[in-house]
């Protein structure tokens, strides 16, 4: 568990997007896709968790979790990212992203 | 890695949770005392991961991840959830929670 004030915190930000409904299952794709290459091929991505709020599936929450900063920064440059950002341009109706401070990161696998 | 359309999602929700800025340390430390207790106690609790808005420290996004929704409500019931709740009562000034559906859940210790 991640949850002592002496161990370093990873670098963690959420992302709120909404998207197109007519464009859903599209985005929903390439998202799984960009998440998957990220988790695989970079060391400082440690996890990219992303869900839809039930009461409306458009809404996309991502809970976006990096070694640090710099493996945020590098990240965004990928071809993987890029890719995505791409794909998705024409999809995404808003998008918010919010930088935070991590308190406890607790999880079973830790 | 959870990111097969096969293999069984968890239960992932969403609190945000607005407090007394006056309170935020004394909230802080309730807060990790709960999360410790339910990750080491509890089967069921996969994660919880809290952390502040970095524009607004006294905003807290807790991403909630159990194995399933009966180990979410047998969370609610447990000792050092009920004494979380009691302890705060007086220092949260909102609460919104989500429920979710989850996408895709990466993550490298999976």
């Amino acid at each position: 568990m991640r949850n002592t004030e002496s161990e370093r915190m990873p670098y963690v930000r959420i992302a709120e997007i909404d998207v197109d409904p007519a464009r859903l299952e599209a985005y929903r794709m390439a998202l799984k896709e960009e998440i998957d290459a990220a988790i695989r091929l970079e060391p400082g991505v440690l996890a990219l968790h992303a869900v839809s709020d039930k009461e409306n599936l458009a809404r996309i929450i991502v809970f976006e979790s990096y070694g640090d900063e710099a493996a945020y920064k590098a990240h965004l440059e990928t071809p993987h990212f890029r890719s995505y950002k791409a794909a998705v341009e024409s999809m995404v109706t808003s998008l918010k992203l919010t930088e935070t401070v991590p308190i406890v990161l607790g999880s079973k696998s830790d």
